[in-house]
């Protein structure tokens, strides 16, 4: 294989894709709003990061009341994932498209809709160049029951939607997919692929 | 729909899946070592956080040289994925698994078999409960040039492993799956959603 090293592609270093794109809520002016993100992130089982650009409405709502959700949808909730990245809380009332709901939090609001939702309290900020990423300690989930098989989610019955790059037109653009086949077992599949049994 | 408060599923507040399992490479006694991560997230664009557990080989082996890679696996890569979650590098030598190399940092060991390979230089580290989460800002980016396709990554070509959570005879367990079908434009399927043009 060649590798080429790649020090800017169209500006962008982020290359581990797919991502698992998710609404995140915060109340803005006391009004639930959400913003499609694609910048997250598992920091412990219990922590959780979201990156929302600087400028972002819902930027100064989770620094104004220090929680937000995150809100996982399903691929038939495409229109509105792409909607709620499309357009600013300032000029739309992103509210209405969904059964809005609080938890224990109070002000995080989140997605009836959605069949994970998780609350989180701000436990850190960073500032970089483009966005604010705000580090989220769980403080609980909610869950759709039909998700769950056997008591552990059953990720056929979620129907993530995935985010990937592309062109079009020859300009920088991106799509939505599907998850795909069962592939192998976890923990299994690579048990014997040495000799070695070394653990 | 019936929403369900969990406060701990088995122990585990993280139910944001699939996950995207990448191989974290770092050297460790002065040897490429590997292990496979489910805790990785996206901070901006040129930052990227993984979580290691504590107690890990390759956790020591960050710390000590302040570098790290994460490679991306493929799908035909699945068995290599799981072995290097599987076994610890204190038992066995998971460099003989793949052909190395080192780029600009000269101590992130990186995946030649990966179609994306990610150099990053440490610039915060947070211990959590678990996990010791690595924040490191992108070096350096290293991709296959088989996997563009006019100068952007193909997904398809990349042909991503995901995880997710099941169970097995009862059992806590996980399964790999693969990319699926395509779904929709990004950016352009919320357009029309409302008849409200308020960008």
């Amino acid at each position: 294989m060649t590798k080429k090293k790649v020090s800017d592609l169209m500006g962008v270093k982020n290359l581990l894709f797919p991502y698992l794109p998710v609404l995140v809520g915060a109340n803005v002016d006391g009004k639930p709003n959400y913003i499609t993100i694609g910048l997250v992130g598992w920091l412990c089982y219990d922590a959780v990061s979201v990156s929302v650009g600087r400028k972002q409405y819902t930027n100064a709502g989770i620094k104004e009341n220090r929680t937000f959700s995150v809100n996982q949808p399903m691929a038939s909730m495409v229109r509105q994932l792409d909607y709620c990245g499309l357009y600013s809380g300032r000029k739309v009332d992103k509210s209405v498209l969904f059964e809005n709901f609080y938890g224990d939090l109070q002000t995080a609001p989140m997605i009836m809709e959605c069949p994970v939702n998780i609350e989180c309290r701000v436990i850190q900020i960073m500032e970089r160049s483009i966005h604010t990423v705000f580090i989220g300690e769980v403080a609980a989930i909610h869950l759709g029951e039909e998700y769950l098989a056997q008591g552990v989610l059953d990720i056929t019955k979620v129907d993530p939607v995935f985010f990937a790059p592309d062109k079009k037109e020859g300009k920088y653009s991106g799509s939505y997919w599907r998850l795909g086949e069962y592939l192998a077992r976890a923990w299994e599949v690579g048990r014997d692929l040495t000799g070695d049994e070394g653990r």
